[in-house]
């Protein structure tokens, strides 16, 4: 079996990037031409490593070892956010080409529109693990321009193909290599990332109800202020949640509404909108015990009533210890003592394959931590470095 | 000299109540019909209780007290917020008209539109003292359907009418008598407030600057939160203001806007309007020392910048301590240990006449503190109690 090639890697890489260039980055939204023009390219070079390629009626590019297994198959998106980075998703999918160029038995799948430019998002991963109707197909629209999914399959020339699914026992694990879209690797001098699992997002709504008054005729002690109330709240989670939580465990207040929201009137109500994320569910539902008490004490101190909801509670998606183990020992044999377990905190295609099959993701260094932006970069010796990671460990995992 | 008629006071009040009535409140918006009625109602009163009535070019119904001085001037407004209450402002007219009843040498006033229903608001105690321009009455519009208030003059036939001006040295004092618009003297089972002044709203808007990051990426220890940073920074205000503050000082969070806003990401940019509110300049100052060193700890304490501009900072208007003696003294004989000392924390049209002469306000009791609403009700005792208390600190001020 050939050894990696990291510079044709590279070169796949530089080549694929001239799809739809915008400045040093690219735009090729779901079923654009150059979506399209990009999936081409891919099928190409899916053949020209000799594995059986086609496309399916969700735009699903899969390339098909042709030999006897076990096999794994490596891959991630190849349409990319608008006027975005060139690397997010492409990467995972010229990965798999790489593998696929030396020999090993992989197959390789872009799974359409990861990046939700249709509402739903992530079809392609779910249409490959059965988890996408037909129904959702007819209802989803374009997040941009609000043209329907439907039509954009028309245009792209997949209306009627059938959607492929994955084939059951044939693949022994999915490895899916990304760029980290964040500073830890960097920031540490790293250059691998061992992704730990991907991080369930726990949505909270909390709404405090008190009493609208004029700020003028009300002193402070009459006061029922719900916005108060609320502050007093969110700075006692500050104070408590580091000591309840996980190393990589984050918390986030993105909105804060208090009603009416005028200067000179008391809110009446406060509406927050608050979040966790972590990879462990016992962690979550301890930040949930720490949340509910917290809420619990502020009703019984403040002269407010507090309202919990619960948005949202996601599953995250672990990754499996022995691909991780595989993607570790390789990591310490070409890149020692450069490399980290670290979980990641976006959504990535590999936490819907994971519900199918054993899965693990790799991370290399995102430059500046940027991401989702023409900007987007990472060095070509991470890049290289990053290759000759997977190449070993899925040649340690097809050998475990 | 006749005793005070209180009977004869509130059949007056009931009268001016079925003027616009709505409810049990009233809608009497400035310069609408039943607004221009009841000024002409008002003028009826103040010649049959010998004064010289008119109206000016901005709506001031004034009634002159024909006899020798000294007088003093009494008065509010008669116009209503819409569909509000029955007291608010007729309170203060309607006590004119009881005391020049009882022949003090009182000049009875009812200022044109201090609730504001045209911008700029108080047109009649700013127009009096000389305070309000023609420019600002060919600018003004009114706040609920845009129209303009040189045609709303015109329609009230009062356009081209000149307006009146306070006569200097001609007043020892302005008495204004209002509902307290608060639960203060309710809770605290009185019947009179004697207002120490009327507070300044100290205005202040409070930007924070972080960075704004995907909640997924970005470890807590990575990040510039502007949201929390100003949770903290609010969170340290609520402990520090108790410390620093007057016995009445009051400080308000009306609105917390954080950007962009979204649940899943870090905001990098807090927007906070705040505000407190007192009767004494020290005092104003010594929060504001308190406000600048708050945001500069919270500057040096977390990794986000912050910016404290002044919106506005109004000067508060103190009641005139001899006025206030001779409130104090008859409601002691009239309604023993049923008073107290309170500021205003709403604006009124003596912060205005203080400007010119000698000012002073007496509350009475509004029941549930129910105000700027139809429900707004006061008992007849305390409205009874009022002008009786009012009639003779009139009597006491003018023999000081």
């Amino acid at each position: 079996m050939p050894a990696i090639d990291a510079e044709a890697f590279l070169r796949d890489l530089y080549d694929l990037r001239k799809i739809g260039a915008f400045r040093t980055g690219v735009h090729r939204p779901t079923y654009s031409p150059q979506d399209m023009e990009s999936r081409r390219w891919l099928m190409a070079k899916l053949t020209e490593c000799g594995l059986d390629a086609s496309i399916d009626g969700i735009g699903n590019v899969y390339g098909r070892h042709p030999g006897p297994g076990p096999h794994v198959l490596v891959g991630s998106h190849i349409e990319s956010q608008n006027e975005a980075g060139w690397l997010d998703g492409a990467l995972g999918v010229v990965a798999g080409v790489a593998l696929a160029r030396a020999g090993l038995p992989v197959d390789v799948c872009a799974f359409a529109d990861e990046e939700g430019h249709f509402e739903g998002g992530f079809l392609g991963s779910r249409s490959i693990i059965g988890e996408l109707s037909e129904e959702e197909i007819d209802r989803s629209r374009n997040r941009t321009d609000g043209s329907k999914l439907r039509d954009a399959l028309q245009a792209a020339g997949l209306a009627g193909k059938p959607r492929m699914q994955l084939e059951p026992g044939r693949h022994k694990g999915f490895f899916e290599m990304h760029i980290e879209q964040g500073t830890q690797l960097e920031t540490a001098g790293l250059q691998i990332g061992v992704v730990t699992g991907i991080v369930a997002i726990w949505q909270w709504r909390i709404v405090v109800t008190g009493q609208q008054d004029h700020a003028g005729g009300t002193t402070m002690a009459e006061r029922k202020d719900a916005g108060l109330a609320a502050v007093r709240l969110l700075a006692a989670i500050d104070a408590e949640f580091p000591r309840i939580c996980g190393e990589r465990s984050t918390w986030t207040t993105g909105r804060i509404t208090l009603d009416p929201g005028a200067p000179s009137i008391i809110p009446g109500r406060a509406d927050v909108l608050f979040q966790f994320r972590d990879v462990s569910v016992p962690m979550l539902e301890r930040m949930e015990a720490g949340l509910r008490a917290l809420v619990r004490e502020a009703a019984r101190r403040e002269r407010c009533s507090f309202e919990l909801q619960a948005v949202s509670k996601a599953i995250p998606a672990l990754c499996d210890p022995t691909m991780m183990a595989a993607l570790s020992g390789a990591a310490e044999a070409i890149a020692p003592g450069k490399w980290q377990e670290m979980p990641s905190g976006a959504g990535h295609d590999a936490q819907n394959i994971a519900r199918r099959m054993p899965a693990a993701m790799l991370f290399v260094p995102s430059i500046g931590g940027i991401s989702h932006h023409w900007a987007e970069d990472t060095k070509d010796e991470d890049l290289m470095q990053g290759i000759r990671v997977l190449d070993e460990a899925a040649r340690r995992f097809l050998a475990a």
